[in-house]
């Protein structure tokens, strides 16, 4: 396939808890969903761990190479919450207190400002020239910096801050699926399947196999902005049920 | 921390399905658990699309700076299954249809290697000088290439492909955990956190907000290989509820 006229996006995924496996991460399914529909593709998700130079690395790394980036975790309040200090040094900018992240979090709190402990102000440190992304749950905002969205790791939390930048984004047309659901395993059809697949050379077309009730069975599902190039290779696959 | 004593990981899951959003990646998950009880440090998880160049340039770069790396998906019988051929283009070694992985395939059918069609066999064809992960739900192998095991998608059979081979590869002391529950945010214990975190530089201690019931609160978890070192760390942290 050729990206090549498309916006694609990678998710960096930041978290011990994740890579120890006390933590499943939903975030990338969650975002993954929402930037398909906005037609932006999905290219790459990173999880890696709460260490400075790697988070340094993997970010200059990933966003020369796609047009959007997202980070997920460590800008909380404590000492392991690095990210955004990482950030700013991924970018070669000063980290610093940031005024309107500063009212926006003592609203938190019932004396406002004179609440902001030192640690409490650690989520008001926000790198320079980033401009904040709203947190409805705890406040404590996350920011972007030119295509870099930095996000809370707490599901709900990440869920609002993508929900609300989603749509600030430039995508493309949406992809569109349409799926046939076959009774054949995966071995039996994959001649014909392969047959369908070179003659839509352009469409992603995909086979999972799914086991339902004692039956053996292969999902098929096919990916592509043009919803009557779609249609067609739904036919054919729709002969593979007979 | 310094990890150059043991023995590290990598994940790459290889799918389009888990990019675009479909299906949820679980054997990250999964294997991140049975590797941290091996004392194996899980350092990275990828994942990528079915894209032949993308699943060689990430092989070779992870093989080379990890003790192991684990693939998942892309070893079904269909054209969009191209793992298998990835990884012996990684290893630059032939591709063939293996001897062991036909005879135990060919136990899954009624007519045994008679009823290997073209399709079927793809699933024997195995990288030269690999040797067999048993499948023992679908027969269709896995396999090992020095350092790189080849792993099934399907999560049941993923999961008993890593059990199969977890066993057999060399780990560590394996990581040991302590947590502690604090009835407070994070932002009022962040300071005194932040101490003992120094305090206990080699131990990798993390701190995780929870709700429950309208009960904000956080769990404070931290890991080593040493037991006594974790009681201590205990204690410290035990004293952040007063």
């Amino acid at each position: 396939m050729n990206h090549s006229n498309f916006f694609n996006a990678a998710i960096i995924i930041i978290g011990n808890e994740i890579l120890s496996g006390r933590t499943q991460d939903l975030n990338s399914n969650y975002l993954a969903k929402r930037l398909a529909s906005e037609g932006i593709n999905l290219m790459e998700v990173r999880i890696i761990p709460d260490d400075e130079k790697i988070i340094i690395q993997t970010l200059n790394l990933l966003r020369a190479n796609f047009s959007y980036v997202f980070t997920s975790g460590g800008i909380g309040p404590t000492h392991d919450d690095i990210t955004a200090e990482s950030v700013a040094s991924a970018f070669k900018v000063p980290i610093e207190v940031n005024k309107q992240a500063t009212k926006v979090l003592a609203t938190n709190y019932p004396n406002g400002e004179l609440d902001l402990t030192p640690a409490r102000l650690r989520m008001a440190r926000i790198p320079r020239g980033a401009t904040l992304i709203e947190n409805p749950i705890s406040k404590a905002p996350g920011f972007r910096l030119e295509n870099v969205f930095v996000l809370a790791g707490i599901p709900k939390i990440f869920q609002a801050m993508v929900d609300s930048v989603i749509g600030t984004i430039q995508g493309g047309d949406p992809l569109l699926s349409i799926s046939v659901r076959v009774r054949k395993i995966e071995s039996e059809i994959a001649e014909d399947l392969s047959d369908i697949a070179k003659q839509f050379k352009n469409v992603s077309i995909g086979s999972y196999p799914f086991e339902k009730n004692g039956h053996l069975g292969t999902n098929l599902i096919a990916i592509h902005r043009d919803k009557k190039l779609l249609k067609k290779v739904k036919i054919s696959l729709e002969r593979l049920k007979l």
